[in-house]
């Protein structure tokens, strides 16, 4: 509120509040970092957002989406390694009982890049911390120890004390635990992706920026399984030439912020993105952002360091916009988790995660084969032999060997197993096929992110005004109706059109109040596509003005023909002057 | 899964299980209670339903919608009541520390309606279980004493141990937080709706019924705000000769089920409804569930009994709907919210939630005016003086001349005041208009639960086939493309049309394995709506077959028809033989 610069995000966040895109939520309580509310504007833009992304992955790639829990059972978070990993170092200040986040801290006080501080041990953060003098930013107080704080929230699930629960940080884990079932919904072909948008929770320690930083984020997790022995992509002739800007590891380790503008082709020849699906998608979220309104020059796909990395990648690139406040912020994650995550809940749960494939040809393998001696075992093992001749069949033929071999013996639950219980040979067998588990690139997208950037390439100033510029297909409302004036039936007629625009499914809002000319700057500062205007000639000859929110300009329809014009306008099959005849200024 | 009753619920959660319509989540690490995964095909009716609801109340009604966090500060929920009042009832067997809520073990094994259970106090609950000899289900242990379970899943804020903060259990306090900011978006006019669909959480005690009782549950509040001496609902009209049909707080007493018929006008009338806006709304939801396929005589409002009610709500009333395994259960509630929400945030909070209204005519009031002498309050307080008289008209002028008639003096702060220091007379003064707090209104829906109806009532068997018979407007898929065979150019014929209906927007799927037959069954299971086939005529004329679901019968379109008329007819414009010529069966 006090800030002097008027920065972009410092406009925006003031228009956002006053005409309802969104606010620090809890604003009677004194508000709470972390936490925004969407207004009704923003809303309607966040949606739009997401029905993109929805439109782009589900309708047109056809990848599945699901929807799951934010609370998780700890279980799932323990074996997914978030539990072990998911921690921020934290500074408390020792007078004050503050706390920080110690590798902010070390980049705003002491020039320490966020790439640096990263990878520094508590060890090193606090020596840097001494080195450099920093004391409590509220109180000047010296700080304790630094620790590393789980940056998740906690909770129990049900009256039983010990059931923890987390908000998830990602939607990807509810996915991944389903893998089974969505494997077999997918008629168990590989490859096929699972799309996941919904809120998600990150415990801040000490949230900043807006909507850039939130501790309660609305996150895109779609996560793209694959065989990794074909791992080759159908749908890259699709973007194969398109450009890529690229700053790659190498040249960052180098200090250089060179980027690099390369075909997908070319990137994928020279080895610098190692997985045809992961360079697929960079090329998808691209255009996706040039659709949301970013220019393709005000982006770049900047190669994560070995110790930027989340804990599952073996590659990864951020996709970064440059905003006005805060330079470049990243408004995707590229990561290629492999099968990290699916081997981890295997080995947790217990739960055969791989799939089956079939060879093509089917292979001769020589097997070493244990098989019980029934006419031996009977005597013994009575009743049980049964029991024992099956037990002996779930373990591997070449533990049952060794250790006759070792010890002369195989102890197998409380029966003893000799040399002349069994017989053991190798045995050529026709292999028809193997499992394995399928390898995952994920595109994981921050939608408040997207939201933001969105927002902050569609702001224009012109003549004192404020014009929110959106691309027409996330556009809050599509159509403002008015009446010229508030007489002469004129609004009753603006009704009318308004309630069949509706009828029709179009997002529409009817204005009276005012002159028309402030209520064409009311429009604009909310970034309705259209105005409508209903005037005296509308009376005898049914037709409107139509006004486009960034030209000004105007043309002339039929009330009739506008809902289907309409629907080809906002569906991209014609532009503005194609909705009817120009308006000359007079 | 060893249900030997086939009821609808057990058919619908295999069905739903096995086409990936949802599940328990999960389920590799033994499943958790309460929580479900949609897997693709129920994430596309979910959103279909969210949709519809957005479509009525936001598109059509001009209802204002936001999106808040779930995770919520403590003092909310605190302010709200919640805190206070969102408990259950617990026993804990002394023996296997399981825990149950007390009001469902009376419910089941000792007969005691809910509707009895919910009012019992604690002592009343034991003394039930041990008249009954009520023990543990699980081991046969007796119960320890019962008590209160907070049912709000706890959590704390950032990482300062105190601030604690709570899992939503409503949309609702999301809106009553901002309603000033609200307020100012709705262009300061009264009445105006806000919506909220979102997750919420309610940490049950012994969650079960599926998708009727989940501990994180998808939520839509709506919160009407009027004034209270201007309750008429303007929209009124357009519903006043719907029936409701209605089961009375006074029958219920009496011990009848019987369902009162009555229409809206009447039951206005005959004060069986005490707010206008909220039998407009109990009419708006009984449309919207025929929209969702349960039919008018399977609904019923049942009124709530004084000690069902929330805590907040002066009446209440549950939509429920019939069905196949729980008899009726409640898909919407509806409560007078009266000012209880925001008179408790403007106490929390101290800030003004009230709204200003001015007189129609202003009044002249005669009005205690307590004026300080300037010339006598400068040589006793000085430089403070000015400071002195603010405080002075800050505070009640009937107050002062209480102190001052009571004591000879009036302590303010560090400033006695005495009679001389001021002049106390009645002034005639034109009041404009006042300050009050709106009333609410809340229609809330659960999401879930509209889902599971809409499947129950979709579900139908045809020949030993399952039929999803949903209504047109909420089908997952809208259209299955189909090669009659995969030779002879079909395939690329149909992936062509496939391609061109997902571009125009619509829901579509492609399949191309097995006999046109199965995949017929396989659609149907599903819900899809219409079946479009290519055969051999379609490379000679470019027309395709379109099967409808419902009916089974077919018609004979062409291509380039398709995406207008599939417009059309999913619009509700026009029906299904309108979409082509019938064929008719050989």
């Amino acid at each position: 509120m006090t800030e002097t610069k008027t920065d972009k995000f410092t406009l925006i966040n003031e228009l956002a509040r006053r005409r309802g895109f969104f606010w620090q939520a809890y604003e009677i309580y004194g508000g709470t970092a972390g936490f925004v509310t969407y207004g009704p504007l923003g809303t309607r833009l966040k949606q739009n957002i997401e029905k993109k992304l929805r439109d782009l992955f589900v309708n047109k790639l056809g990848i599945i989406e699901i929807e799951s829990s934010i609370i998780t059972p700890g279980k799932v978070f323990e074996a997914s390694g978030h539990v072990g990993h998911f921690k921020e170092p934290m500074v408390e200040c020792s007078k004050c009982n503050k706390r920080f986040r110690a590798d902010h801290l070390l980049e705003e006080y002491a020039r320490i890049s966020a790439a640096e501080a990263e990878k520094m041990s508590l060890l090193e953060i606090k020596e840097a911390i001494k080195k450099n003098a920093i004391t409590c930013p509220d109180c000047g107080g010296s700080f304790n120890e630094p620790q590393q704080f789980l940056t998740m929230f906690v909770t129990t699930i049900g009256p039983y004390s010990g059931a923890t629960g987390y908000g998830r940080p990602e939607a990807a884990q509810g996915i991944f635990v389903e893998f089974n079932r969505l494997y077999t919904i997918a008629r168990e072909r590989l490859p096929f992706g699972v799309l996941q948008i919904g809120h998600a929770l990150r415990n801040e320690i000490s949230p900043r920026q807006g909507l850039i930083r939130l501790r309660e984020f609305t996150i895109a997790d779609l996560e793209f399984f694959f065989d990794p022995e074909e791992p080759n992509c159908h749908l890259l002739k699709d973007v194969e030439n398109d450009i890529l800007p690229i700053l790659t590891a190498e040249k960052r380790l180098k200090g250089s912020e060179e980027i690099l503008n390369i075909t997908v082709k070319d990137a994928l020849k020279q080895k610098l993105i190692s997985s045809e699906w992961q360079a697929f998608f960079m090329a998808i979220a691209k255009k996706l952002l040039i659709d949301l309104g970013v220019p393709s020059n005000k982006q770049r796909f900047i190669e994560k360091l070995p110790w930027e990395k989340a804990h599952y990648s073996t590659q990864s690139f951020d996709q970064e916009v440059l905003v006005d406040r805060w330079g470049w912020i990243e408004v995707s994650g590229h990561a290629y988790r492999t099968d990290y995550d699916l081997k981890n809940h295997m080995e947790a749960s217990g739960v055969d995660l791989r799939v089956y494939k079939e060879y093509a040809k089917p292979i001769e393998e020589e097997q070493l084969v244990v098989k019980p001696i029934m006419a031996k075992l009977g005597p013994v093992f009575k009743a049980e032999s049964a029991k024992v001749a099956e037990l002996l069949a779930s373990v591997p033929a070449e533990e049952v060997m060794a250790a006759l071999e070792k010890n002369g013996f195989y102890q197998i639950q409380n029966y003893k197993i000799l040399p002349e219980h069994v017989s053991i040979s190798r045995q050529k067998t026709i292999v028809r096929g193997k499992r394995f588990i399928p390898h995952v690139v994920e595109p994981s997208f921050g939608c408040d992110r997207l939201f933001y950037v969105a927002l902050e390439y569609a702001y224009h100033a012109k003549d004192d005004r404020v014009i929110l510029r959106f691309p027409r297909s996330i556009s809050p409302i599509q159509v403002g109706v008015y009446p010229l004036v508030s007489k002469d039936g004129l609004v009753e007629k603006a009704e009318a059109v308004y309630k069949l625009l509706v009828m029709e499914g179009f997002s529409a809002e009817f204005d009276d109040t005012g002159s028309i000319g402030r209520r064409y700057a009311r429009a604009d500062e909310a970034g309705i596509q259209l105005g409508i205007t209903i005037d005296y000639d509308t009376l005898n000859d049914d037709t409107v003005t139509v006004r486009d929110r960034d030209s000004w300009q105007q043309v002339r329809a039929s009330i009739k023909d506008l809902p289907e014009l309409l629907r080809r306008y906002f569906m991209g099959k014609i532009n503005f002057h194609e909705l009817g005849t120009l308006i000359q200024n007079k």
